[in-house]
């Protein structure tokens, strides 16, 4: 199982806890997970896979299996593979809860434990919470576009892997999805489920009507039929026709769903045919290649609920933001990389946010997390000495009511998927301390 | 463990089991998956994910808690849910080997099995070959740009989730990647590892000299010394100030990395001052946002490896491909379905590859399995009755040396990857057996 061995992690990781080990490195070090910038097509992040970090973090162990194979690599002295085996995260985190929208430049979590366990960490943390921060505010973007119409997770096929397509459905289901086409992600979180039949049922019968009826009769609870394999409006006339048919059987054809061709054109086609055979309360279902841009220009069809795969699982506009965990202090000591055009902001962080009367963000700033606050703290203790402190981490539920009020929350240019953000604001106190970092680190020899 | 569990799949391949199940629908089907239509930024694709595939395809079952749940669920009749503790596929699978460079419209793998078998591992096969398919296709890109350079996977934090990043680094090694920073995935298939140190190693400590030696003295193989914490020229200086003092010690620095600012330019800087202190054995390694453009446009400068992340092992310009898996045959009859924009052809396929007598691919012709062989046959036997029926399938370092040859077969402008690709013939027989189907199903009532 990959989120279980602490060898699911960048070989330097290992080389760098040898190296710190070797050196008693173990002072308390501070590192920060933050988004550097925001790509021109998100104006805002909702964050998301804290209850997973929480839980690898409080699981990350080696077991004898990978301290047997890291011996036979030879690339490790022994010494320091025996140490492994006791090897936990007994650190603190803080961060932002799940469902919150983030921007730029704002640590979302933050990671205070002995230097080696903190160092170690990294790649895995990355993993879970980027990607889905990817997928949640992906998943927002649509959510905005819906028009309070249902959307349900398609994804799974097109995820990157079976993990990914779990927490996709998580992620989407967070930011106001209604359903998951995923079943085990049904089990895994309690995410409701949706299906409806493919193409190869429908062809693997006879006739268009008789693969209806067999579906309908066997599956008959929110029955939804699939009319676009031959002829989408020839299709939509057998459901008509099928209609009295199955509502004497006591079946009630809940929707129909149409995958191809122009959508806002045939669901208008089959809405008239529906209605003019008394089907009105057969709603419409659009699925294929759907994406928030397309969802905004059907906003005028009658389509009462889209299936969304690949835009939304794989977030193939912006499968990757720009996501780093960084040192800030160590040893007490700010810490600040210098890189070109990947400096760093030194020292143990807070972000505040300050809201207008009716809720709506004005702006943030982060601030070093002894400043007195300018506005509402959105990183909260989280994990104390290795283990879980806040029971509300684990609540997705409680995430998913937190990422509707957020999205009421955003600017209305943001909530239109306009351009823009919202403005953070470096305290002054950071930037002195930046100064500082840069003036000690000048006096090396 | 995702790939463990069958509940792993969309809720429709459960509904649509027990709705033939119903109707006894058990009959010998044929499904195909292929890559519909290939984006501008892909001129060729090169086959994955086939070992996995098979992996899963032997191993798919129903646990007692997935049953259980499922039970609880209240959605499925107990009886069927009670025939599931007993499914398993038992089909057969023809398959193109991994490796192997495949184009739009080729079946890439064909199962052949009782219909609910070979409909139910749609979404987890989808979800399996796709993933691999797309990183081994972007891999290669980046082989061909590298001109022979080191490449190594450095992806896994931006990869979408556990197996992503274990399945990214297989892929990528498959399309001839020299190493992975994926310690797992060394573990697990095997691929050499390549490690280097991160910032916060260097920003850890109160100099980068004593970084360095630290670094150094510790973890002495391989040694690269990461050189742009601060100012990337004054690292490469003091890396050549410590070059003799290292070798002092019997430790030799391998490699230094660059990860910010003009790669170019620094490497050009890194590489004077380092072969003017008499370190011209010190190779250079660069990171930071690389794709085959970037590489491609590097050719000239005095970089010997790459690390790469994000746009591999998220493909980021193509991080999903239009791959489908369809039903073409039932009960001894080919199905198609003529969905606008997405019809398929019916029957099970074949394709046959043509190559120039230097071994270049001249064109490929998909026809009907029984028709007369008009070149080379890609798909071959891989499963028979549910079990692997060729071992190959599962040697990884063989399917690297196929795909190295398919680069080396391509024609000239895809190994300069220029717009373009190779012409695909469907054959007449296919084209007439569509034509019958179409004719079949008119007659319809």
């Amino acid at each position: 199982m990959p989120d279980a061995s602490a060898l699911l992690t960048d070989l330097y990781e290992l080389s760098m806890l040898e190296a710190y080990a070797a050196r008693g490195m173990t002072g308390s070090a501070v590192f920060e997970l933050f988004f550097r910038r925001l790509p021109p097509e998100r104006g805002f992040l909702l964050a998301a896979g804290l209850d997973q970090a929480v839980t690898f973090l409080e699981g990350m162990r080696f077991d004898a299996e990978d301290l047997a194979w890291l011996r036979d690599t030879g690339r490790f002295a022994p010494g320091f593979i025996d140490s492994l085996a006791g090897f936990r995260f007994t650190g603190d985190v803080d961060a932002v809860p799940e469902g919150t929208a983030v921007f730029a430049d704002e640590p979302v979590l933050r990671v205070t434990a002995p230097l080696p366990e903190a160092q170690f960490v990294e790649t895995r943390l990355l993993n879970i919470v980027h990607f889905q921060t990817v997928i949640a505010s992906k998943a927002a973007r649509m959510v905005l576009a819906s028009g309070g119409r249902q959307l349900v997770d398609f994804g799974l096929r097109r995820a990157h892997g079976g993990e990914a397509g779990l927490f996709a459905a998580r992620a989407a289901w967070l930011a106001g999805f209604d359903a998951t086409a995923t079943v085990l992600a049904g089990r895994r979180f309690g995410i409701p489920l949706m299906g409806t039949m493919a193409h190869a049922f429908v062809e693997a019968h006879d006739g268009e009507t008789e693969a209806f009826l067999d579906f309908a009769r066997t599956r008959p609870a929110g029955l939804c039929l699939l009319i676009d394999t031959y002829d989408t409006e020839r299709g939509a006339a057998r459901v008509a026709a099928l209609a009295p048919r199955l509502a004497a059987e006591g079946i009630a054809i809940a929707a129909v769903r149409l995958d191809s061709g122009d959508l806002a054109y045939h669901a208008r086609a089959v809405r008239g045919i529906l209605d003019a055979a008394g089907c009105g309360a057969i709603r419409i279902f659009a699925s294929g290649g759907l994406d928030e841009a397309r969802i905004a220009r059907l906003a005028g069809a009658p389509i009462d609920g889209f299936g969304i795969g690949t835009a939304l699982t794989t977030a193939s506009d912006a499968p990757a933001l720009d996501c780093a965990y960084k040192l800030q202090a160590y040893a007490g000591r700010p810490r600040r990389k210098r890189s070109e055009g990947k400096a760093t902001w030194p020292g143990a962080k807070q972000v505040w946010r300050r809201l207008a009367a009716d809720g709506t963000i004005l702006g943030d700033t982060v601030g070093l997390h002894d400043e007195p606050p300018t506005g509402t703290a959105l990183l909260r203790p989280v994990m104390r000495a290795g283990r879980r402190v806040d029971p509300a981490t684990a609540d997705l539920a409680a995430a998913r009511q937190r990422a509707a009020a957020a999205l009421a929350s955003l600017p209305p240019a943001l909530r239109r998927l306009e351009p823009g953000t919202v403005p953070v604001t470096i305290s002054p106190a950071i930037r002195a301390l930046a100064a500082a970092a840069d003036r000690a680190a000048a006096g090396e020899p």
